[in-house]
């Protein structure tokens, strides 16, 4: 079965899609653009989906449900945020289709055209904003602290499953505010929500940064973002969170009255991850044999592989197993058990190797006699044999190991594919030999940031938080910098 | 507070919407027919949708997510699909806005025509037997039990928050077998997950039963569907399971290969509730005072409201109430504290009857001298004084009693509003006078249906499962019947 990938050397970009496609987690679909999220994939993300929720809630944020469509002038009421949202985009013109009169199928009924077109959502600051409008009228109604978990859509012409589709499923955060502080806070507290995330669940290490102003979200005053190194040394923009100032609030007339009586437009934010994490996900710990994924997220985290030759070896196997996975499910640990009579062990063993099951317990006659089972991890291939007694306090350790392993595994790739540079000649020989986060003094112009990319295809990741602070000069126009900007090529 | 409400007597449309905006469950948008479902709402409706997640999950369905668009042609190949859903649906005809050449904001950009029209998903037929296709091989591919949670699209030119919107929530399961039996079982297992769900977890009494077949879903050999009664003696359609035969199998030609090697088409089921669950919830419990909510589906099940003068006064009370909740809590009771300092008690009360809360917990410094607390019940308005020391299984054994009347006092109401009648004059009577489910004899032809839902606007409901067989004739025809049918007007 592992044949069937495309290892990464060969073909990076292959090797991605066969993995999503073959681990049986998305599609491509009859719709252009449009996936399929297939049921393993879909499990893992409704595991990233309900942690998220907690973390959320756990921070004060309710969920909410705004409409799908979006009046088409609602754009243009934020002038930065139409240039960026209002272009490719799915527009509902028509409200009835009728049968064609020339008996072929349906057709749209000319006389159902809509007096202003709707947008399918691309994201819902517009909507939100004009609803929060009817909602604050003093500080009292602050703050508003409000997510949606949705579908969203933006015409991308060039897709790639999970990374860049169509219609993509997300969360949208859109938080209120009476002040500035209060909502740069916010902002800063989601995206560390993030960064905590994607480390503790993920398994993926993420730099926290801002984004130069070319590549904030349209409409913000500051995009913080996390940005996570795939395998093939690309930056990946994992989740960003927005602070939009008073844009949107002046763009929709939305004011409050202030503890002192005056009116004031309303402070916000917005924060959003997609199911571009799962593509995140599988390109930061998947080897050519499948899926690897962190236990944490995965759906089953220990499966269970009988090896047999007749119906009574079987049996005897069958009685081992079950109290074993008993006192797994009484850990928490999900398990599967999979006595399939159709296909070999080894067949199986490929099987789940592919999907990325962190933990395979096989058991046989011979481990019967001795009272072992054999154990291996996914992360590392290793096997071992256990004593029967003490599978369920193995499992409970590996467990904890496999997540702590792939998360350092990922850190130690950044590092060792993360490089300073101090001239423009070394920033192209590096992105162009080896890739990976390359950290250069910049002065801060986006004529430099535009020239950079024209040049060489890798944009501004970020200005990460936590950087060091250090006198240096732009690598280009040899102005002061206070501190390096991590540059990249990126999905 | 109370008084915002209109009374049920006096216009109970306008009472059903009062409550659904005031307790803060929904409203309307800017967008025509499309709904804000508001954070209480939508903390109800998670919680319905948690525990239908669960019993999807034990009765052995994986979600996945299927495409929001589907392609124009798809809809046309089944006959009777294509005539209930392709009609009144948003189309999508462009993929692109560009600035107006006269500057007044965005326009559709003529150059972005799409070749074949995509239609915003009414149900998901289409695009997942499409899908089907390409999973489906052999019998051991089956079954597939898949459930969507999703978003749908059907354009009402008359809307009502939660009962009938453009937009609406729902899920949408969708199986595929080997036997004609085994569709048919999951078509029945799964209106009986319903209808446990609708008496177990809403509290709300519904009556099984088989649609008639003008009354079927576009496309289904048959309908299994459960029918609630609302206050005004309304039916409501609260969920429907389909047995779809081979009807979607034939137009997207999904053949298996069986255990005899023969190829043969699959059989098929979906079914499906919505957030109009939410409005049925409204209309089953709810009083002139506002939500009245089961508390398995209150998002807080016990509020406390600290009575007090002083300063002082509110800290012993508070000291009092933060060991109850621990208490309450400890349990699995959701709680909350509302100390908000610029409202009264009385203004409280009448917000959490109004929210519908199932127990309010009240403590003052009498109470603190008596060691009691007042506990008032949100169904009967009954209040009683508790020791301290016994409210937490007080609470406990209280949600239960009041769960369980609410189921009581619904199902008594629909039994007092349920009659047998045997002529047509006495049937047009009863619903002209007094309304409810009116059991009549039918001879089961659709033009004994079409004529008396033409002359008393009455539908049939359904054929119940249970429904005695007996002799008898039709109300219209005279001719024989072996069992009656349920009309009623109905949302």
């Amino acid at each position: 079965m592992a044949k069937e990938i495309t290892s990464r050397n060969e073909n990076y970009s292959q090797w991605y899609n066969d993995i999503v496609v073959k681990a049986g987690l998305a599609d491509y679909s009859a719709v252009r653009g449009c996936m399929v999220i297939k049921p393993y994939g879909y499990a893992i993300w409704e595991k990233m989906r309900d942690q998220l929720d907690r973390m959320f809630k756990e921070t004060g944020h309710q969920n909410a449900y705004f409409p799908l469509f979006i009046p088409k002038s609602f754009f243009s009421r934020e002038a930065d945020h139409v240039e960026g949202f209002a272009k490719e985009c799915a527009v509902v013109t028509h409200y009835r289709l009728k049968n064609d009169p020339n008996g072929k199928g349906v057709v749209v009924d000319d006389d159902a055209k809509l007096e202003e077109e709707l947008i399918v959502r691309p994201t819902s600051e517009t909507i939100i904003w004009n609803t929060y409008k009817s909602w604050i009228q003093s500080y009292r109604d602050l703050p508003i602290l409000i997510n949606q978990w949705a579908n969203v859509v933006r015409w991308e012409m060039r897709t790639r499953l999970f990374l860049r589709t169509a219609e993509f499923l997300w969360q949208e955060g859109h938080t209120a505010h009476e002040t500035k502080k209060e909502a740069v806070e916010e902002a800063e507290r989601m995206i560390n929500v993030y960064a905590n995330f994607a480390r503790e669940w993920m398994a993926m290490p993420v730099i926290i940064g801002r984004k130069s102003e070319a590549e904030r979200f349209a409409g913000a005053i500051d995009t913080y973002t996390i940005e996570a190194m795939m395998q093939d040394g690309k930056a990946l923009q994992a989740g960003t969170s927005h602070f939009l100032g008073q844009n949107f609030a002046k763009a929709f007339d939305v004011k409050f009255l202030n503890k002192d009586s005056n009116l004031e437009y309303v402070w916000a934010t917005s924060w959003g991850v997609s199911t571009r994490l799962m593509g995140a996900l599988v390109m930061t710990h998947s080897d050519d044999n499948g899926l690897v994924l962190p236990p944490k997220l995965a759906p089953v985290q220990v499966v269970f592989v009988p090896i047999y030759k007749s119906k009574e070896e079987l049996d005897k196997v069958s009685q081992v197993i079950a109290p074993l996975r008993e006192q797994l499910h009484a850990r928490g640990i999900s398990t599967k058990y999979d006595d399939r009579d159709n296909y070999k062990p080894g067949f199986k063993f490929a099987e789940y190797e592919m999907k990325g099951v962190p933990v395979r317990v096989a058991v046989g006659p011979k481990d019967i006699e001795k009272g072992t089972v054999e154990v291996a991890r996914r992360d590392t291939l290793q096997k071992q044999f256990v004593p029967q007694n003490q599978l369920a306090e193995t499992v409970v350790t590996l467990l904890d190991e496999i997540q702590e392993n792939l998360y350092n595994r990922a850190l130690d790739y950044r590092k060792a594919n993360t490089v300073k540079v101090d001239t423009y000649e070394e920033l192209k020989k590096v992105l162009s030999e080896k890739g990976g986060f390359v950290l250069a003094h910049w002065d801060g112009t986006a004529e430099t940031e535009a020239l950079i990319k024209e040049e060489t295809k890798a944009t501004i990741r970020c200005i990460p938080l936590d950087g060091e602070v250090e006198e240096g000069k732009c690598i280009i126009t040899g102005k002061p910098s206070k501190q390096r900007a991590i540059f990249a090529l990126a999905y």
